[in-house]
């Protein structure tokens, strides 16, 4: 940590806070600039972060040295993480091909759409049984039934199942149904959220909040991680900007970013990210393209009939398309898709 | 609600979009201009809102004519609602003035600081029990024990006390010690904690999110007003923007946007919205200026020890001269400060 | 400057960094902390911004002390600069009030308008000759013609002038018939127009970039200031930001922030900051209360008749009422506003 | 163009607006919803696209059916346009891998780079000798010395080169010495800048501004393309956001975007959109898999000597070894890259 001191810091304001840094049992290093006094404090970082210490009369800046995340960091952990999901792989070389309806909705339809998406080499299937909506109005899920519809599908297909949870009251039952639970942009921030799927054993599909830089990001990683849950995979799903071209703004530059900085797989959602459909197979590539452990996207065979998010569904053969093409890629970069098991069918 | 078409929607995808609109019972009126068709819907936009209009086959845009929030709307309610909290009125006029730390603290501390705040003016005694913290390592809160200090406090001062409830299975035990209910920034979203703070009977602080546009705020009081309770008080506190020189970007602007939009009062926060004491006296008078109904302001009588946000607290005396301006500007723009009652001391 | 090191970074790098600092004829500070090493460089921070360090193996990080404009600093020039407009102050407690249409128009109609806002209070008369406009095929401005209107009305009302150059070409043209020239937020960092407006004798009227951050809002008042003309006056007129409640987003903290940094005044702008006519008063008001040094606002008699941006100016009745309240304001913050000159008709 | 009307819209106002809308000549057609009354203009847009017409009494928003720019949309020119630029061609399925140093510095380092990039297999040359620097006191380039100096090496290593124009009264002297001219993020909307390259006969690289939205980046390209100039490449090299992680946000989505609506080609820069080397590859090839139809990318031999944005710069070996993946990539895509003439050396 470097205190950076006002130019007019008194002797007493300098000498204050030099206190301060003892008082903690670390070192200081003072170094008076000609234009600016400067303090390097040396020892463990942590034992400040928690210390106002921008609020000490005197004090311009406080510049860390260390990133605030410690579990989820690289340096803790340099190699890779590879996340199981019920036996598909996640990170490391092996791509998480997650894909199914925005919400659960009838049986008939979400065994059609299963069938279609492992048909076409998706080895994770997703839908939500309990929706968090912009409008109360709104469609909210079908709720337990969607979880046991969900997981009924899951297992006929062979594919393991993705859902979200929005309540820290409901992980317990979204555990008992789900192989991952996802964690939803809105609500990245809800740290009651993350606490309880820290403390549950299923693998968490993290996704970035609109308004989270990537430090953020990794720092609600941090608290699942340390509730015991090392089982992290971020998902970068568009963050807010200025034009309305697309619904958010797919940052595809979040992928070598969080590969640089923490050893969690990170996938990409072009079906939210940009919110329409003509778009989604390019961003989907791209996002592979820049080394993302996977790629989300919905899939629907009657968009204008779905219960939320129908106009950016991918059609089934659309989606068939795309995997090809994601698939030739794939083998390009020498990354692996993880088979799924035989179906139960 | 109005569909334009593609432009080379073919007469089946503009007999298929007709059939739809009149399956719900709608009129439709038909427009074929120059280069677009364009289809009106008469009737109730409610029931079309929930329709994936846009993923119908040769439809290229959808405006809707109404906004999507009706018990938030000014349409619904034409007059500015008061809200009172527990005898401090909040809108139509009336100046919630709230002030106090970020978080409870140790009892002296906050004794010392309601003293000060209340002799300076302010009607409404914050704190928080609970705190959303960005790091899992991070300072927490005091929890129940902070409630019941804070009520403790506000009874002894006379001042009504609001404080931040972060996770649904809290709503009950907060509503039973606090005047008013808080909902954060980061929560602004969480559709689970506005259920259920929409069934308390307390006020509620709806915060924006950083990433929040007006309009979704207003979705978000929808949802609490949906579950009945009609006490609602939004809360502009910044948003996110690309420079740094401030936390967040202060959307004076907001105020005069909601008070077109919505009956509901909206309060201003400098201090989270600019994260700098320096700047909260200018945009504290700027909140007033452009017409918000109260202020919101933390205060520590020592930040460099404070538990949480220290660097942007105001000192008791800097709260003091910039309540006197406030005082003054209120004046000049004929609000009146609802005053406390009597402390029990 | 502060220059953070890589955590792997070898001794043969430090070494390297720090030849690189002494060919500089500047002295150095080792810190090596706990994770990682640390060199403060002491002496003139201006020698070395031109470097490329973060370019230097091994080192992760450059921050910088000082900010990178000098005769924009406040450091510079602790008082506040009071620019003078053929006899109009602004700064200092002095405020630039300027009206007027968008585009000078009609001979007839500019008087009018003229008339009008002198007799409300303004003190400077705005119109556009010269428009950067959006599309290729609008409206571009009455050109010369319109210089020389613009002067015939600024000189019959008594006041001086405020008109935007657009093309380095122009400077000297617009320097004859203009008492003050702007830049427009599109030429904020058109270094070659700032160039050409910094060797005019007039004063300057530089609005802030859609995307421009306060730092560089102020390196490009240091552009025109470095070519001798020392009477720029900036303008907070609205940035990017996602919510399109308003068209652009009006950073009203800009203001106190400017005046932190800075000894430039600062008006706000808040018909482009906003784009909508309900939202001006508001935000005229905001501005004022947050410090600014003025305020500039759109006036046309006939708003569905003008030719550039007539959705967005008020009607002279609303300015007159509007002014009424900003002089009242006025008065409680203990600003000036400068009178014009007798009228020559 | 669709008028959505105020609620409470009198029969006059709707009458007037009426008459407006004859008076253009054109028809209208007007449809009394429920709620809200709605007028359909049917004719030519472009009579209305400079008409006030928010600003008529009654009027709550405007509704624009057409994009604002024709030249450039893809309903003008349904096949993609392929620009020449000197023999390599640039569109349509061949991409324009452009490479070089920011600044044309020394000769003996330019013919080194140029001979590095070219073997590696870059088709284009590129180099700075007008630098817009954002500090006066910064490196301004070599100016025509720099050109004189750019067109040698160009020629000598058969490579046609691009270089930057900022000022409307270089362009001439540029367009003698430069196959393509670049118009700069910062003068994307220097309207006086756009009108002379429109003039030149030099094929223009037209950087999207760090503000603009994507319809505002088409709008520049309108100015070019109606002063006569069809030759246009794009480029994305990211745009403003909170993020610090990445010096601008690479807007991948950009691409496919364009191609949408326009035929014109689209390249990406990743050095400038991330600031980083260490992503520059990813992003490089995230913007190829998106479907772009080049790569712009900074190289310098020696980073830390250079003359502008040294830190941004790829080292030669790591522009080679990323070109060989892109190379891979572009036959995956079946894309071209034109090939160069022989050297003259």
């Amino acid at each position: 940590m470097i205190l950076i001191l006002k130019n007019r810091a008194t002797d007493d304001q300098i000498d204050h806070v030099l206190q301060r840094v003892e008082a903690l049992g670390l070192q200081h290093h003072l170094s008076r600039g000609t234009y600016r006094t400067i303090v390097g404090i040396i020892g463990d970082e942590e034992l400040l972060r928690e210390e106002p210490l921008k609020a000490i009369p005197g004090v311009a800046k406080v510049v860390p040295v260390l990133p605030p995340y410690k579990l989820a960091s690289r340096d803790a952990h340099p190699d890779p993480s590879v996340v199981d999901v019920s036996g598909v792989k996640i990170g490391g070389g092996n791509l998480g091909m997650i894909a199914g309806p925005c919400s659960v909705e009838d049986p008939d339809r979400m065994h059609r759409i299963a069938e279609h998406v492992r048909a076409s080499g998706a080895n994770l299937f997703r839908g939500g049984a309990f929706k968090p909506r912009t409008s109360p109005y709104a469609f909210q899920g079908m709720g337990i039934d969607g979880l046991k519809l969900l997981r009924e599908v899951g297992d006929q297909h062979g594919m393991p199942v993705v859902t979200e949870v929005t309540d820290p009251r409901l992980v317990e039952v979204v555990s008992e149904y789900a192989d991952m639970l996802q964690v939803g942009a809105r609500n990245m921030q809800n740290f009651a959220l993350l606490t309880e799927v820290g403390k549950s054993k299923r693998p968490v599909l993290l996704k970035r909040g609109m308004a989270a830089t990537i430090n953020d990001l990794l720092m609600c990683a941090e608290y699942i991680l340390s509730q015991g849950n090392m089982n992290v995979v971020l998902c970068e799903r568009g963050i807010k900007s200025f034009d309305p071209a697309t619904r958010n703004l797919f940052d595809v530059a979040a992928v070598p970013v969080v590969h640089g900085l923490s050893h969690l797989p990170i996938i990409v959602d072009p079906s939210h990210a940009t919110g329409r459909p003509d778009l989604i197979p390019s961003c989907a590539m791209a996002g592979l393209a820049a080394g993302a452990d996977g790629v989300h996207i919905e899939v629907h065979d009657c968009p204008e009939e779905a219960k939320s998010d129908g106009p950016q569904a991918l059609l089934p053969d659309q989606y068939r398309e795309l995997f090809s093409q994601m698939k030739s890629l794939a083998e390009l970069l020498n990354k692996t898709i993880s088979p799924v098991s035989e179906t139960s069918a």
